[in-house]
């Protein structure tokens, strides 16, 4: 007799898989074999099974993990130290100028930490960054147990770990070339910062690069109406145009933000399925505008949700991005049906996923997907009572409300407490720097 | 010798006092005695005092309790019954007949008790409420030992508790001269639905009850395009001129939402000196539109925050509040240097208390004033390094960081756990409620 076992069972939970038919399994299990989802059900189906280990979920919701699709992770170190400022004098006297002192390895590694400590505790198992000293983000990512696409930055500037630009694409291959294949969890990509920053012979080399390696090529585009003037005057063409130009779109191209974009632009990026990143909180805090996220969607573009560096949010909570996101595009709009619940859901799971390419192996709790889960403990004043659990999860669970986080079979958190990183020793840490950091801030500004 | 004593002194964090100088005491301390404030200065200038109890901030944020100026505690029962609809559908065919059917002074009571469980937890001390059956409100808002400014609700048609609405200026009047000086804690109020669901008759006449009982006069103003449209057909003025022809703006009078209000009518308000509750988060998943906060604020209006009913918002955090108050207006103008990170602070707390005329006694940490306090836990992942703990609780605070409460002197929350409460059983009970209200809501759809 062929007896059913598992390593873990996840019961007694509201199972939402997120998966292609949406479905929802009432009083559901996970159950988990190695780093792989080997079967899901009602908890009762499982109760002739043997099971080494098992998590009650108390009547919370059983979910995917969320997928970050943009981030800076060592940017946590300059959360706060400026804000409402304008987008230029943000960037060029407060941002860069921090950047410039202090992103070192060091402090790349420990801030990286910091940054995937809030992740994982509000329910992010996946994230795709994009920075410079990658390789040391690729370490601490790795270390904590996370997921993670992870692209050396390309620009045509000198930028931390890369003084020459004119090696700034062979850094990013000897990085990809690295972590490719090294690590289940680790996926290497390229993030060229701009098309405004990139000169048209390195963004076409970079993306050639990605697409002979076959790994995701990122790109910020059309962040702000600045930017679409500039490349206007200086190409005659659009950003979006641009990058078309140079041959720059395809299946595997990553538009982060793409706020200045119109219909014409919406149709090229859908013909060339290329996916975007839509990072509402960010470009509402530096003004930069609202992204045609609505038509995005219509025009079967894939749109992943991003929360965008600390610095411009200023937390890494997908949760609280899901809100905005539902929320924003209904008062742009004035339409309430827009951008319902369970499509910013999708956002936030499986169509995040397909904008990294990830949507073989996360996305949704289905047999033979990645084990990447999280329980939501609904049992609080602000989740009670619940009669729909994608409402609840959209506009009133928060990513204090997780409670157990497990990444490729993995338990990261159980029971709120992060058990794959120190989060004491890095608090500390963190503090001490931020007293640096903040010393030399307050020096310049004088 | 005069030895200086206190009942209970807060040490050991960043003293916000949210005063008119906006004093910040870097290792600060609050004294209390009795239910109020005696002194504020460094932790160690309380050396030499003699203290019966203390409470460590262990390096957190110690401010003044949030004011939330827009409630209806009781419609936490309908938190994510209905989402993502049209205004209208939502109101007639999901939560008007909701409330029909539900809206029992049983159901009041508990549901009140929840939404305070919520609000306290998250860090609301005092909040300005709306509804039926709001004696029952009272009650339970008193038992959960918060502040609240509570009105009865006035409208023209049956309503709950109300069925001849010929009654309802007599029930408010009852209401009134029932709680008016009974607890320190409850101030009653008038609360006029709005001007499309009041007749002009019913508008003065309660308006005249609340100027002449010295009581708050709140009501819902200008939502809705659909309601200005609907209030210049009728009288061929918009909402906020019709209440100004009928004597109805003077400082005792609290305008809820205000979107649709064009710089004529800002100017109006000004010269009355009426007040403001914006209410962003509900504005925009009901797609209401974008209230001109920031002309509010130039125009010398007094605008405090609110979360609106739990079924459109959908919860009771006014961190989140203030974040998406921030950011919503930035991108809205493009501007990222409107409605700063203090300004924003200062709406959730002292600005509040002026929009609901509690601000000699609440709303700032002075001494004199009612000891209404609130400690916030930094030592997490996404509030390290802290350079500006303001910008911290306006971008990257959530309602879960909040370690202690305190109202009035009394220790409601200490450690996250809420004292003047048993959780559990409200929680038990409200998803028992949920039950009968999901059949019933089902029922009524199939």
């Amino acid at each position: 007799m062929n007896a059913k076992s598992a390593d873990l069972l996840i019961s007694n939970g509201t199972v939402l898989t997120c998966n292609n038919n949406d479905a929802l399994i009432q009083n559901g299990a996970v159950a988990i074999k190695n780093d792989l989802i080997s079967a899901t059900g009602t908890t009762e189906s499982f109760s002739d099974w043997t099971i080494a280990q098992k998590i009650d979920a108390e009547g919370g919701i059983i979910m995917p993990g969320l997928v970050n699709t943009h981030t800076h992770l060592p940017m946590s170190l300059f959360r706060g130290l400026a804000d409402d400022l304008p987008l230029m004098t943000w960037l060029n006297d407060h941002i860069f100028p921090a950047e410039a002192k202090h992103i070192t390895p060091e402090n790349v590694s420990l801030c990286t930490m910091l940054s995937c400590a809030e992740m994982i505790l509000s329910g992010t198992t996946t994230c795709c960054d994009g920075y410079f000293f990658e390789d040391y983000v690729a370490e601490a990512v790795y270390k904590s147990g996370m997921r993670a696409v992870l692209g050396q930055g390309v620009i045509d500037f000198p930028a931390p770990g890369v003084p020459d630009p004119s090696k700034n694409i062979k850094t990013a291959i000897l990085f990809v070339e690295k972590w490719q294949g090294r690590y289940s969890t680790i996926s290497p990509s390229i993030f060229c910062h701009s098309p405004y920053t990139c000169s048209e012979k390195t963004l076409k080399a970079a993306k050639e690069e990605a697409d002979n390696h076959d790994v995701l090529f990122q790109i910020h585009l059309a962040e702000t109406n600045g930017e679409s003037d500039q490349m206007r005057s200086k190409y005659n063409v659009t950003p979006l145009q641009f990058l078309d130009r140079i041959g720059l779109l395809n299946n595997n191209t990553l538009l982060a933000h793409s706020v200045w974009i119109d219909n014409e632009e919406i149709a090229i990026i859908a013909d060339h399925q290329s996916h975007i990143s839509h990072n509402p909180e960010s470009n509402m805090k530096l003004a930069s505008g609202i992204a045609p996220v609505p038509n995005f969607i219509k025009a079967g573009i894939t749109v992943g949700l991003g929360t965008d560096g600390c610095a411009s949010n200023n937390n890494l909570d997908l949760f609280q991005e899901m809100d905005t996101a539902a929320k924003l595009h209904k008062v742009n709009l004035l339409d309430p049906t827009v951008m319902d619940a369970f499509t910013v859901l999708k956002m936030a799971t499986l169509e995040g996923a397909k904008a990294i390419r990830l949507d073989d192996r996360i996305g949704s709790l289905e047999p033979g997907k990645q084990a990447d889960i999280i329980i939501i403990d609904t049992n609080k004043p602000h989740l009670v009572p619940m009669y729909n659990p994608v409402s609840h999860l959209v506009y009133a669970v928060r990513g204090s409300d997780v409670r157990d986080v497990i990444v490729a079979g993995n338990i990261l958190v159980r029971n709120y407490e992060l058990l794959s990183i120190n989060v004491t020793d890095i608090l500390n840490r963190v503090s001490m720097l931020g007293k640096t950091v903040k010393f030399y801030y307050q020096k310049s500004a004088s």
